[in-house]
């Protein structure tokens, strides 16, 4: 239980508007959406500005208190929920710092409070004619600030890069309640220690992100998408590189899935279609080649790439949609596919990445494995082939209770993982560490880094108030 | 002085190849290119490997001994020589780590040891078909770990970003001894702090880099240059908008130079020749565009671009080097820009950014101001527009003598950066701080900032043996 004083001093620091105790206000943040954790708390803030903050969080430094911020709750680690193993901490939801400040068209920058979603600031770049590229199924909740905290991915990584890489600076109030900004749209800076890109990817442990200013591009205004199938996923190597060198590296997303989830979404998810009717391959890409300028050059100059792949047995079959019309149907291929599994029953999951060159070797010998071990299991092996960062989703055998199929999570997840590990590969590619992996952090990562984490940990956060469930474990 | 017996322990640890009192030998390591600052130390280390440069750290860790790192000894801010200030360090070059240890296509990575040269480095990326982009003055020189402790800039940041966005992991060593490692080409990893990127413009105050991952992209194998005159630098903004979107944001260089440094380059470089013979415009820019695809379109598109522009009088004249030849030509106007200023007389020199769409308001209100101030001084704000990175070097009255007019160096520095920091720029763009602008960093830099990277530096180097007198001043 948090004690009843700091509750009372903190309500009446924040005020009743910015800072309650009612169960019913705060029981919408307590819920995940996919009902995996449940969140508590006696107290929720929601400060208005980064000042408002660093009044709370030097209280609850000074008082041991200890905190989870939140942005837009769609978070899949567990990291964003107060509570979770019978711990006490205050919920800070960033819910109502929620303005976008300022877009600059001319310095292709944005600046947003932490509390703003991706897609409200992919709509206000459309707006200035520039492009916010991150892209990802939960765009319409997730916040500026969740999203660095995560450094979220999505399908436009491998052209423009995870949050990380589109963040030029923020506002964070540390442990301490100190305000730290590096907010600006420079492009280059070197006067220090580049903090922002420390707390990209440190899920709320090293400071609260208030505000941040983002990069943005020239819009995709003509975007070629293909649909392609291939027999031996080795060849999906071949035709990144070749796409990314005959579009001037102009491939903005680069997916990829067997068949077997195909046809799950065709089973499963209504109004899809086959795109190669009556005929099978085992693997199919999606990629999608954007530009800002109208290109019908490119256009030809992807169709002969795609055929003299089709003439040189490299690629099965391959498609281009030819209308907006069709290249939404090709994603809803895609984007359906985590449906379409929920379906069939239990699956387990994995987000991991091995290096792009690896991904065929290792799906060819740790998919076999894993059906081999768990019998009857199937793996579904898809995503952004193109970052090397997998969905390896396995899915229950059939015949089997899906809790009993599902009790083998664990087992199997440290099974991935070490095969991850043998492949010099990551075992959280996008998700994040949060509560939900970090005994797995600490069972795997080097030990040299992990003291290089808590060193800085330490150093900027003491007295551990910081999200102190997430990627560290307690022990 | 270095006490002798910590010496004779470090040179019975590493031998008396990777270590030596000779000053013969040190001497070269020791003499700063522009002979602006002279170092000095009684004991050089050459270590040949992580493991090695772990155990002379550990040692120096436990009795206070402090040292400072050396890549190419190429930087400009004194960050890279033992015993300024009377300090006794040992010098760290990283000149033995010198292979290039995997150039992976299907990863567009390459690893290499911490002393490889820039211009390796890109030599290696092209003989596999990749570009390494990274490319600035000292690029023959300049080492992989220097220029990512400096987190170096050069003409293709506008594209490709600096040496941070380019670097994917590293290997270096700790004060402690601890080797930190997260070098590998994952291009997602969401697994803790991106210490990398902390690293990356640290100017080895937290670690010394000994290894590196870094992104390799598809080599450009047709460059459209183009020489631009303008009238107006407000028009410099439009002209990059509308060349990164003509092109589909493939400007791989945009810079500028004001009508005095093209004179003073056609006045004292031989076999250079004014782009406009008989025209002189105020200010002019080189464009580069660059595109792994032979493009005819892209050039008809840029060329149409530009006439549009002359039509709206946005642009007063431009030229298109019609061959390699007239291509090296543009550049070398830019190039020597640097060179010719020697010629008449000395230079106090800035380099600083500011928000690119800040640039000609700063430009047209701050060099008047200098030029006020400093009676006859001439303000030469030349380099990366793209990046909002200016060298604002002001040259001296013709009639003065050199030494009376660099005397105003600290003066007239901190009027730009008081000025640059009105326009929330940056007093270092790209050099970085090193111990010549630690003092300036102090003064300017928020409090919070500060306050955050001591704490780091703190936790990472609790007893200041790594470069102590880069970054932050001594009281």
């Amino acid at each position: 239980m948090i004690e009843k004083s700091h509750i009372d001093h903190l309500v009446s620091l924040l005020g009743p508007e910015c800072a309650t105790t009612d169960q019913d206000r705060i029981a919408p943040l307590l819920r995940e959406w996919r009902d995996k954790y449940f969140g508590h708390t006696q107290l929720l803030l929601t400060p208005n500005s980064a000042e408002q903050l660093s009044d709370a969080l030097r209280y609850c430094n000074a008082h041991g208190v200890a905190v989870v911020p939140q942005g837009g709750n769609t978070g899949l680690v567990g990291a964003g929920l107060p509570g979770l193993a019978n711990r006490d901490e205050v919920l800070i939801s960033t819910q109502r710092m929620n303005k976008v400040l300022d877009v600059c068209p001319n310095d292709y920058s944005i600046t947003v409070e932490a509390g703003v979603t991706i897609k409200e600031i992919q709509q206000s770049a459309e707006t200035a004619d520039r492009l916010f590229p991150l892209s990802l199924a939960s765009e319409g909740s997730c916040t500026a600030g969740g999203t660095i905290a995560t450094n979220a991915g999505g399908v436009h990584v491998i052209r423009y890069g995870s949050m990380q890489a589109l963040t030029m600076g923020v506002e964070a109030v540390l442990a301490d309640g100190t305000i730290y900004s590096d907010l600006s749209p420079l492009r280059k800076d070197n006067t220090g220690y580049k903090l922002s890109s420390l707390f990209a990817g440190s899920e709320g442990t090293l400071g609260i992100i208030t505000k941040a200013t983002l990069k943005l591009y020239p819009p995709e205004r003509h975007r070629i998408t293909t649909w392609i199938a291939i027999d031996d996923i080795n060849s999906a190597l071949n035709i990144l590189e070749k796409l990314r060198d005959v579009t001037a590296d102009r491939v903005s997303v680069f997916e990829i899935m067997p068949h077997s989830g195909l046809e799950l979404v065709l089973r499963h998810i209504p109004s899809t279609l086959p795109p190669f009717p009556g005929k099978e391959f085992p693997w199919y890409i999606l990629a999608e080649i954007g530009s800002s300028i109208h290109d019908p050059v490119l256009e030809e100059t992807v169709e002969d790439c795609l055929s003299n792949m089709i003439s040189n047995n490299q690629i099965a079959d391959g498609i281009i949609a030819q209308s907006e019309q069709q290249r939404l149907e090709l994603w809803k291929l895609r984007e359906s596919l985590s449906e379409a599994q929920k379906h069939e029953g239990g699956s387990i999951k994995h987000d991991i990445s091995v290096p792009v060159s690896q991904v065929p070797e290792f799906v060819k010998t740790v998919a076999p494995e894993i059906e081999q071990r768990w019998t009857g299991s199937r793996v579904i092996p898809f995503g952004h082939l193109g970052d090397g960062n997998l969905h390896f989703n396995v899915m229950q055998p059939s015949t089997m209770d899906k809790q009993a199929f599902l009790a083998n999570w664990e087992e199997m997840n440290r099974f991935v993982h070490d095969r991850v590990t043998d492949f010099s590969g990551s075992i959280s590619a996008e998700h994040g560490i949060g509560s939900m992996k970090a005994q797995e952090l600490k069972r795997l990562k080097p030990a040299s880094s992990l003291h290089a984490m808590q060193m800085i940990k330490k150093a900027l956060d003491p007295n551990n108030i910081l999200n102190p469930g997430a990627l560290f474990t307690r022990d």
